[in-house]
């Protein structure tokens, strides 16, 4: 069975919102087994909605819908689809009832066109709206099979996960079990990492092989089909193993890990705990860190030395280094990653000192970041990154860097 | 005009990345009057790929795609383009050139593969990238326009906005002037704001209001039609003249800025320095600060004081305020934004205690919020905000909040 997800929404198309409830259900529909080939978006025009339909059935098996269900005249989406299959509208009386109950209870006058929330496509199963109004609905016709479900994400989500995927299994069937796996790469690029892999990417089937790359990281997923779990783990583990052979020093987690949490998860393992001193990055080092929460078992806080005149003032970094190396050196880096260890009483200092641009500093181009790492009893540690990209991108990178090298250096410590 | 956009990557499909490019790209051409009439998302296949090129021929004259222009074999779109279109595929000296040289500077093997990302259609223009390997380009083919940019957001947009927005423009015919505006307010409800402009909206026409809420603040779009640019701008003026009569105390400013930009403006303007102490931020107001270029004329640094005793030991908040009162405490957040600016050597002093959540903390719900505002000669003032939402929610909306604070305070000042 292979799926196309058609968004319906004028406000998509002025980009006023992102098409969210796409990637929803394209997730859930995955761990299904069900292929999804096409998302279409449309806006709410009859004419053209009625055309990506007949687009729709040319191509897939399934056609999940979602948004046009609401109250106003922009809500087409019933519409189209019943005279597409010259369906009939019918009131169902449920959900009529629950909406004049929605009015009463709030003591609102119901207007008109609200009742028309509650017609649904002769013959559909109903698929109960618990956040919401417009009742979503599931129909089966000449072999195709059509979903429509509400636009707020606050009703799709719980409707789909609820109601939907049960229907849906239903009407399956096949037997195959689909499972995958991400696994996540640092320091190394796309290319080389395809490269080194190619023999098995070119053989891949069962489980295939998919590479992707984004923010200084590449991904590969897993993606295995068998009749049962254990066995399409079991595809996935010897492949994972073979290529863990080749690129594994780059291998730093699963799924939707970060860096910054493997960072973490270390550091809480080892019972150490981390300090921060930021120049170039001003912060986001330590607001990735506090986005994750309980971090305090490991996360003792830090400074955001913007200034020259700060380094010195609240770190105690020395006149004569700033004046003799600059702030974008080694030497300030080092001070600072000791200095900010020492302040907080940490037993792990990261210093972040460099260039975010888009102007120079120092003679030295955007890019050149110095990240430092003390540790308690250690021998301070300096690396001189060379960066591409716009500020944020440098920003993001070093902080990336960093986390890998306390990895890195929890790994030794090991 | 009319314009589809088709983004291509199997990662769509399956649900691991949301197609924020199709947002992006549309909000930029609704900004220049192109109407979008479609989003198309299909997987890494070429032949599913050629088709979707096919039907967007048939219905839009302007197609845009994002996504495939990578080094691997996954990356199809320039291939499939040129066989649909019968053009053929070469090297553009310039970025060969840049490719070499990216892996120069970074002493690492370039492998063969990388050189397929210098590849266009033959006489398309080229759109730089400035952030990544691949550029993007535009062709004009049987009176269709073909605009290719790369899958990774943080490529295409700077692409998009500084070079395809201006190459599109050229090719625009149309003699109607599109002219929109954004305004922005902090601090009133969209149900309220509308409240107060239903009139105004109900007989809107050119231009239209659009209102739209989001992340605690709400935008209204005035888009205007007319001939000229002036006519345009003169119509939106007067609309907005009407709309600041009636909730201009909201307001804080135009189009893509943002509260702590306009932040920036004003301290920069009063020629005032500023310094941070962040706990349940944990540095986010500090980082978004320092996202801006050139802040470091009116920003300085600061200190985040995730754990109770780096409160003490760094930022000197005393022991007995902290015993007396808990860390989440008007008292404590007075004297984190006191001592923080006399620390760091500032004019004003900003500071972040409460509670981030999930878990509570002094038995004190996630959302209760002290911001301190401390500024020299001035009575240090110390709000309680009770925010709603998850960890991240409450983090921006504490941010905000200071900044439309201090615009507030600067304002008084002014």
């Amino acid at each position: 069975m292979n799926a196309e997800i058609i968004a319906v929404g004028s406000e998509l198309l002025l980009g006023q919102i992102t098409n969210t409830n796409a990637r929803f259900i394209s997730e859930k529909l995955a761990s299904i087994g069900i292929n999804v080939f096409y998302h279409t978006v449309v806006g709410d025009n009859a004419e053209r909605l009625k055309k990506a339909i007949k687009i729709a059935e040319s191509r897939a098996d399934l056609i999940i819908f979602s948004g046009g269900l609401g109250p106003t005249k922009d809500d087409l989406t019933k519409e189209s689809i019943a005279e597409v299959l010259g369906v009939k509208l019918v009131f169902e009386e449920e959900a009529l009832h629950s909406i004049e109950n929605y009015f009463k209870k709030r003591n609102r006058p119901m207007t008109e066109n609200n009742k028309k929330q509650a017609l649904i496509l002769d013959g559909a199963e109903v698929l109960p709206n618990l956040n919401g109004m417009a009742p979503g609905m599931i129909l089966d016709k000449d072999n195709k099979t059509y979903c429509l479900l509400p636009g707020p994400p606050s009703e799709l989500e719980p409707m789909f996960t609820n109601f939907g995927i049960n229907a849906l299994l239903k009407r399956l069937t096949s037997t195959e079990i689909i499972q995958s796996r991400v696994l996540r790469f640092f320091g190394i690029g796309e290319a080389q990492l395809e490269h080194d892999l190619i023999d098995l990417i070119d053989q891949q089937t069962n489980p295939t092989i998919a590479p992707l790359a984004g923010n200084g990281e590449v991904t590969i997923r897993l993606t295995a089909k068998s009749s049962s779990l254990e066995l399409a783990e079991e595809l996935i583990n010897e492949t994972e193993k073979e290529i863990l052979n080749r690129v594994g020093q780059y291998f730093y987690g699963y799924g939707d890990t970060t860096l910054i949490k493997e960072m973490g998860r270390w550091l809480e393992k080892s019972n150490l705990t981390l300090a921060a001193a930021e120049s170039l990055t001003g912060g986001l080092f330590q607001e990735e860190v506090t986005s994750i929460s309980g971090v305090s078992k490991w996360f003792k806080g830090g400074v955001v030395t913007y200034s020259a005149d700060v380094k010195e003032k609240v770190l105690g970094v020395k006149k004569e280094t700033i004046d003799q190396y600059g702030v974008v050196s080694e030497q300030c880096a080092r001070e600072m990653a000791e200095n900010v260890r020492e302040l907080v009483g940490a037993d792990i200092g990261v210093s972040f000192t460099g260039v975010a641009g888009p102007a120079s500093l120092e003679g030295k181009e955007p890019g050149t970041v110095y990240v430092g790492i003390a540790m308690k009893g250690k021998e301070t540690k300096v690396s001189l990154l060379q960066l591409f990209g716009n500020r944020e991108t440098i920003r993001i990178r070093s902080i990336k860097n960093a986390a890998w090298r306390v990895i890195g250096l929890l790994n030794d410590v090991d």
